[in-house]
Parts: C-alpha cells; structure tokens; sequence
C-alpha cells in the first residue's frame, strides 16, 4: 500500500471562530514529483493570526481559500522525491506547503534552511515571516529610531515578541502589551522589553500614561480593538501607528473600528497598513541582520510547538485566538 | 455714551449640538489700544467646524475655550485705533479676534489683507486657513500628483471646494462627495470636479466602485462617519487618507471608529492626520501659489454669507452641521 497524504481541506466559510464543520479531513496517495518539481514531507506546521482572514470570502491582500482546497499553511520539512534541480533529497526548505502531510512545489517562494545557524523551526518564527514582518513594520513602515518609546500590543506572540527585541537593538524604550502574568513576565525577562502591560487589568491607558508619560512614537498593533483605541489617545506628536494585524477582531462579525481614530489628527500622526510581501526583494539583507542577531544572541527565539498530526490543526488554530502561545505557534506533525 | 462691544461667550460645555443655553451675551465698553496694540472693528466672523471641538473640554490640539470667556473665532476687520507702528488705521486684517465686534491685538498671528489682490472676506476662505489647509493636506500630507484619483468629502465646504480645485490644477481625476444635488452639480459645474456623488443616495461604495474603478488615492476626509468607511474600501495599493477633519461626528457623543480600517493593511495605505498650524513657515509659498491661481481665475472662491449680528453667532454655527452652506461659512455683522 502506498503512503497516504493526510490533508485539511476547507469545508464552510466560518462565521466567527471556526467550528469543526468547517474543515473536511481528505487522504490522497502521496504525490509524485513531476519534471521540475520536488516533493515535501511536511513536519512543522506555521499556525497563523492571517489563517483566519484567508477563510473569508471577499477582497483582501490574497485570493480567499476556496471551499474544498486544502488549507493555505506556511511549513517546513525535508525534500522526499526530487526532479528539480536545486532541490535535493534531504533538503531542510520552507514554503506554503498547506495543511497536508506532502506537498509538491516547483520551488516558487521555497527557501533552503540553513540548519547550521538555528533549528529548522527558527525558520517559522524569529528567522521566518514572523522575523521579517517584524523587521520591516518596526524599522520602515513604523521608522522606530533611537531614543522612540515604542509600544508593541500581542507583544508575546510571533511577531510581536521580535518587534520588540528589535526596538530594543536599535535603542528604543520598549512597552510590551500581552494577556496576564506569566506573558508580561516573559516580556521583561526574557525578551527584554522596558516595561509590560496586562490589558487584563484594569486601566491600561492609566498605566500607559504612566509608563509613557512624553507619549507613544511608534505604536506596532497586532491586536486591533479596544487597545488600539487606549493606545491612540497615548500619541505623541508625529507618532507612526503600524496595523500589522487585529487579531482581536478576525472572529467578530462586526469590527469595532478605532473611534479614537480623530486622535490622529491631534498628534499629526499616521496610521499605516503593512504587507511582509512587500519586502520580498529585500528579505536578504533582513535575513542577514536578523540571522546576525539571533547568532549573537540578541534576539532570542520562543515558540511554542504542539505535536499531533494535520487533523489536530483545526483545535490549534483555535489557540491562537485563546492566546495560549508565547511566541510561535507551530503543529509538529 | 461710548460705543459697546457685543460678545458672545461659552457659557456651557455642549453635548451634542450647542444650544441656546450653552452662550451668554455680555457687552463691554469697547477697549482703547495700550502700548504696541491696536483695535480691530470686527466685520465678518469665520465659522468653523473646529469651533465645536474648541468647545469641548479634553486633550486636543488646542486649548479648549474656557467657560465664561469669549468664543474663539477667526475674523476679519479693519484696525480703528493703533498703538502699534505695524498696523494703521484703516487697515484691513485678518486673525483670531473671537466672537465679538471689537478685539484688541498686539499683532501675532494678525495678517494685513491685500484688498487690490482679492475681497476681504476672501481671507476667510480660499486665501485664508481653508485654502491653506486644503493646500498643506491634499499636496504635502496626502502627496497627490499628476494621474492620482484624488476623492474629497464636504467637497462643498470651505476646504473641501479649494481642495479638489488644487487637486485638479496638479492634473488629478477629482471625484467629490456632498450632500444634495445643488451641491453635487457646483462641485462639476463651478469648482470643475470630474464627478460628484450626493451622499444622500444610496450606494455610495457601489458608485465609488464605478467612478473609481482603479481605486483611490487620496483620499481627502472632512467628515468621518459612514463616508470615510465606504471610501476605505475603494483604496487603491498605496493610497493615503488625510485626516482633515470628521464634522459628522463632531456634535455625537459616541464617536463611529472606521470599522473598515484594517483596508489600510489590504491596500498598504496610510491615514495621516494634519494641522495646517504646524506648516506656519510655508505660509508665505502657499499665498503665492493660491494667490496666483486665484489671480488666473483658476481658484474660484465661494462664500455663504449671513448677515446679522454677533448674536446670530451661535445659529449660524448650526447651519455648518446641517450642511446649509456652500463655500466658506461667513457671518457679517
């Protein structure tokens, strides 16, 4: 008997959180590699805040899953079966593999991992998207300079845990916003940041003020909602205000749109959306500084590995949105 | 019996739209110029919608009016008594001189008006702060050039009208949103806008869509609310929304956040909010190039004059939030 390729297909379009009855599990036989192409034995799945914009129908920065495919998921694995020449067998690679045990690619958007450097997962977190969407937001949308005070909101996750330690390199101060104890510890003890906020506890925009008493320069939001809302009447003038994500609101029907918006107005500060793909041609030279980083020990990785098979991807995901993670959520399979 | 000076003062903080009970109408004897000072004879008062935030109580980018003292107000006026060697009598000026018919000044931030060039009243509108705001936010904050589609909202008002004439002038496709047809046929027909839409019709975003099939690049925002959400999906890649202004929502007492804000990340567009105050320095170019423009008949001015008494003040300030002028909101006493 062949081996199967488990897979996570895409059954309903979710209002809300999504439901079991959204998914569909399907099994295929593995793939061969056709010319050109090489064949993938996915072993870590990227499990991501956008997974959720990607099931809905309508305009956005990409094509919406469409029902019945199989779910779009960042991975990494090792090259099982190759016909392309810059891919060998054993090969360590990263790529939209999807939510699936194998995956066939022509070897668009794939990277060879350098497993020398870090371990193959780094290239999901720190050395992966997550460490380039934080790069490029915090240093070029967002323009952190020495000498800003910077606050990061879902500043214990994936993204949000590298903008902050990057803002600490380039001499930032640095005001991480994360849910409870545990992850605010984590933030000034591990990570490095200045000073860390509970949005649990009451009074955030108090304790902002407190911590912040000139004003936030740059605020990098990953969050949306009523700590976007907080976060605005805390701008200093000229402040640059990144919307990386709004995790907050990606399961909410209505999105509760920042009515402190007008405060833009009154620090002449902007508010300015960020696509990592934007980046692409200059994802070297990020790589190189982040990777430099991470090898002086700089910039300190966390992720935080669930190990199951594809069909444990739908409860997964679903962490995200409970903020059970510290930095990268990954589905070993 | 020596003349009276007319006042209206802030007797209340408004919730909602102000009412009668929130002025108080004093009167003083009018004030004789001390040393480096001189006396303006008020004739026309420009009215704002910013004046209903001066009212307001809480951080802002000005000091709000104090209960009891006398509302603040541009105006213009000719100097009737001078102890300053700058400012003769007879001259015409321009500057923040409140709601009253006489203010005393030493002559910051009061401008001698050119009356060979253009009216009077004209200062109060397209030489004045209106065409200097729409100048500083349409062409530095909101960059437009050549090819742009640039959408204007209040596109009637007094900012609005000069922006979309400036944005013309630089050779964008100018699509303006007002309220009723008398104004969306002004907008193509006086101000020469490519295209207008009453926002009182329904399908706002579906005729955006068809007007703009390419998407938006500037847009200029007045008046928040609904408009500035519709408009938010119609951003092209890249586009930059100007924070102007929000009179919509200028007299509730819950503001309506863009739920759409996160179109800033689909489309990689930034929301920018200005002060024209802070472009002090340029004022002068500025001038020059509406003066210019205005001289070649390229500007046109428009003004909604009421004639009255400073006590129709606080009526007159009504009639911005219904949408009843068209142009600068003057009120000549």
């Amino acid at each position: 008997m062949p081996p199967t390729n488990r897979q996570v297909r895409l059954a309903a379009r979710p209002s809300g959180l999504p439901r079991p009855a959204d998914w569909e599990f399907t099994s295929e036989p593995v793939p061969a590699p056709g010319p050109g192409e090489f064949v993938v034995a996915v072993s870590h799945l990227s499990i991501d805040p956008a997974m959720r914009g990607w099931m809905n129908a309508g305009r956005s920065y990409i094509a919406p899953v469409e029902i019945g495919a199989v779910m779009r998921a960042g991975g990494i694995g090792r090259v099982t079966a190759s016909e392309h020449p810059g891919f060998a067998v054993g090969d360590y690679v990263s790529g939209m593999f999807g939510v699936q045990e194998y995956a066939t690619s022509d070897g668009r958007g794939v990277l060879k991992l350098d497993t020398s450097l870090a371990e193959p997962t780094t290239y999901l977190g720190v050395l992966g998207m997550p460490g380039l969407t934080a790069y490029f937001a915090l240093l070029d949308t967002g323009k952190a300079k020495e000498g800003d005070t910077v606050v990061v909101s879902g500043a214990a996750g994936a993204v949000g845990s590298v903008a902050g330690q990057i803002a600490k390199i380039k001499g930032c101060r640095v005001i991480g916003i994360a849910g409870g104890p545990e992850k605010c510890r984590l933030l000034t003890e591990v990570f490095g940041f200045d000073a860390a906020i509970d949005y649990r506890l009451p009074h955030l925009r108090r304790t902002l003020r407190e911590l912040a008493p000139q004003g936030v320069d740059v605020y990098f939001d990953n969050v949306g909602g009523e700590i976007l809302d907080d976060v605005l009447t805390r701008l200093a003038r000229g402040a640059r205000v990144v919307i990386c994500g709004a995790i907050s609101q990606y399961n909410e029907s209505e999105v509760r749109g920042p009515a402190n918006y007008t405060m833009l107005l009154v620090a002449r500060a902007s508010m300015t959306g960020m696509l990592v793909f934007d980046y692409a041609d200059r994802y070297p030279e990020a790589m190189a500084e982040l990777a430099g980083w991470y090898r002086a020990g700089r910039l300190i990785s966390r992720e935080t590995v669930v190990t199951g098979s594809v069909e444990d991807f739908p409860e997964t995901l679903l962490k995200l949105f409970e903020g059970a993670n510290t930095g990268k959520l990954i589905l070993a399979i």
